[in-house]
C-alpha cells in the first residue's frame, strides 16, 4: 500500500516521507484521510512552541475529515467506506479531579500533539474518536468539522439566547467560525478586528465589523447603549482584554476563548458592578460534534468561503511558511 | 422629640448634631434606628474616597437595625413598634439597560451614600426597602443584616451546594461572613488570611485558615488534589488574584467580591484550561435578606462573636479614628 505522510521535525522543519499504515487493534478504526486543515497550533508547532509535547519526528494535523479504511475487532457502527471525522480527545485516561469533564481532564491526550495526527494519507485511531458524516456531505467542507466544532462549544458554554447581541473580538478562522454560529443561534453579531483584510474578509461575510477604537460606540448604538450580552475574547490581544469588560452589559457573559500565555490585566471592577461572568471554553464536548456536522450538513453556513486554497500533502512542508492571510488551508491528503 | 445625627463633612471629619426627624411622606416610613455598623464602605467615605458621591455635610451608614416610629400614607404591612431592617437601594429609577437587575441598575441609588443614612436616632426611608425581623430579635445582631445578606448574595451567585469546597481569600467582616454562609450551605470552608489577628479571629469560630503561601498545598490535601469548588476573592490583593486561579478545580466558580478600583494581572490561561468562570457579585436581591434574617432568626450563627463592641453615637466622629483590628463596631443610634 502506498501510503505518505509529513514528519515534524523540530526546528520549523517539516519532511514528507513514507507514511506507516497501522493495522487498526480491538477499538481502533484505520481511516483513508481525506483532507486535513492546518490550525493555528500546528503553526505554534512548527514554531517550536509546543516542543514540550510533541515528539520528533511526529506527524501532526486534526482537524480532518476521511473515510473508515479497515475496522478493528470489537468496533460496532462503523463500515469500510464511511465517511467520518475523528474528535481528536483520548479521553480514556481520567481521574477524580477532571469531575466528569473528560473534554478537559487532567491526562487527555490531544489526536495530532500528543499522539499522531492526520497529515498523513493513512491513520488509525480508537473508535470513540470517529462521529459519522451524512452521506454525500462534501469532504473538504467537512475537514472543518472540528474548528467549527470549537465554535459551538464556545457558544455553548456562553448560552447565547436568540436576538441577544454577541461581540466577537478577533477575526481569525476561530472568530469567524465562532460569529457564523453564534449569527445561526439568532444572535446579532459584531467582529471587532484590527487586520485590514481581515475586516474585509468578514463584511464579505455579511457581518458588521468595527476596528477596537470604534467597536465600543457601535455596541452601544446596536444595543441602546445597554452594552452585549455576550463577547468572545478570540484575539489573545491585551488590550482586547482589557476592553471587553467595557464592552459588556449588566450581567454579560464573556467567554475567554483565545489563549493567553501570560496574566493580563482585567478590570475586575466591571465583574463587581455589572455583576458579568466570564467562562472559559476549551475545545469541545461530543455534543458540540453533532451540532457542526449538523450545521454542516445543513448548508447554510458560508464554509467554502473560508477555505483560502487545498493543496496536495507533499506541499505541506513549505506551506507553513506561505499562509500569509490566508483563513483556512486544507491539505488534501488522498493517497 | 430629641434627635441626634453624625454628619461626615469631609476631609475625615465627623460633627455630632441635631438630627432631622422627617415626617413620612406618601410610601415613607419613619423609623427609631436601634444600631448601626461601621462598614468598609464608611471608612473609606470618611476618608474622601466617595466625595464624588457623598454630598457634605451628611448622614452616612446603612448597616442597621430599628423600630418603625411613624407610617406614612399607603404603607401597608407595617405598624409602629414593628423591629425592621432597611435594605439600603433606591431601585425605583430603573432603566431598559438594567435588564431587570435593578440591585445593580445604572441609576440605583444608596442609601447612606448617594442620599443620607442612618447614622441617626430618625431615618425616614421607602417602605419598599424594609425588611420585617422576627419578633424578639436582638437589634445589636439585626444590625449585622446587611452585611450578612451581602455574604447571601455572594455565596448565592456561586451555586454552592453542600459538600463542596469553599476558598476565602480574605478574612476580614464580608469575608467572615461569606465562610460562616458557606459553612451553613454544607460546605467546607478553608479561609485564606495574612493578619495574624485576623487568622486567630476565624481560628477562634472553628476555621481553617491558611496564610496565602500556604493555601495551595491545604486546597490540594482537602480536595484529594482536585482543588476548590469555589473561591471567593474577598482581600482585593492583587497576589490572591494571581492565585485564586490556580486554587479552583477543573470547571470551579470564582466569586469577585472585593473591589479592585484597578486592572489587575488574572491568568487567563487558567480559565481556558480548567474552563473556570467567574462571576461578580455586588449588594444583595430581597431573596437575600430574607435568607439573611432566616440565618439571624436560627440563631445558629456566632454573629455576636462578630460585634467588637458597641458605642455611643455621640462616640461616632473618634470612632472612624479607632477601629484598629476590631471585627464589626456597632453604634447605638437610641436617642
Amino acid at each position: 500500500m502506498n501510503s505518505q505522510a509529513v514528519y515534524y521535525e523540530g526546528d520549523e522543519t517539516f519532511r514528507l516521507g513514507e507514511g506507516e499504515v497501522v493495522a487498526p487493534a480491538t477499538g481502533e478504526v484505520r481511516l483513508d484521510v481525506a483532507y486535513c486543515g492546518i490550525c493555528g497550533t500546528d503553526v505554534h508547532i512548527a514554531h517550536g512552541a509546543m516542543d514540550h509535547r510533541v515528539r520528533r519526528p511526529q506527524v501532526v494535523g486534526h482537524e480532518m475529515s476521511g473515510t473508515v479504511a479497515e475496522v478493528g475487532a470489537g468496533v460496532e457502527g462503523f463500515a469500510v467506506g464511511d465517511p467520518v471525522v475523528v474528535r481528536p480527545l483520548d479521553t480514556r485516561d481520567t481521574t477524580p479531579a477532571d469531575r466528569g469533564f473528560s473534554h478537559i481532564g487532567r491526562n487527555l491526550k490531544f489526536l495530532g500533539i500528543d499522539t499522531p495526527g492526520a497529515f498523513q494519507s493513512s491513520w488509525t485511531v480508537p473508535a470513540f474518536t470517529l462521529h459519522h458524516l451524512p452521506t454525500g456531505v462534501d469532504l473538504r467542507l467537512a475537514a472543518l468539522t472540528e474548528p467549527l466544532a470549537v465554535a459551538c462549544h464556545d457558544v455553548r458554554r456562553a448560552d447565547l439566547a436568540p436576538g441577544e447581541t454577541a461581540v466577537v473580538l478577533g477575526a481569525g478562522p476561530i472568530g469567524l467560525l465562532i460569529a457564523l454560529v453564534a449569527r445561526a443561534a439568532g444572535a446579532r453579531v459584531l467582529l471587532s478586528e484590527v487586520n485590514a483584510a481581515r475586516v474585509e474578509f468578514a463584511r464579505s461575510l455579511g457581518f458588521a465589523v468595527a476596528t477596537p477604537d470604534a467597536v465600543g460606540a457601535q455596541v452601544r448604538e446596536l444595543t441602546g447603549d445597554a452594552g452585549a450580552d455576550v463577547v468572545f475574547e478570540v484575539s489573545g490581544a491585551a488590550p482586547a482584554v482589557l476592553a471587553m469588560t467595557e464592552l459588556a452589559a449588566i450581567r454579560g457573559r464573556l467567554v475567554i476563548v483565545a489563549i493567553h500565555p501570560e496574566p493580563q490585566p482585567v478590570k475586575l471592577f466591571d465583574f463587581f458592578w455589572k455583576e458579568l461572568e466570564l467562562r472559559g471554553a476549551r475545545v469541545y464536548e461530543p455534543e458540540d460534534y453533532e451540532r457542526a456536522i449538523a450545521l454542516l450538513a445543513a448548508g447554510e453556513l458560508p464554509l467554502e468561503r473560508l477555505i483560502t486554497r487545498v493543496e496536495p500533502l507533499e506541499r505541506l512542508p513549505e506551506l507553513f511558511h506561505e499562509l500569509g492571510d490566508s483563513v483556512k488551508v486544507l491539505v488534501d491528503c488522498r493517497g
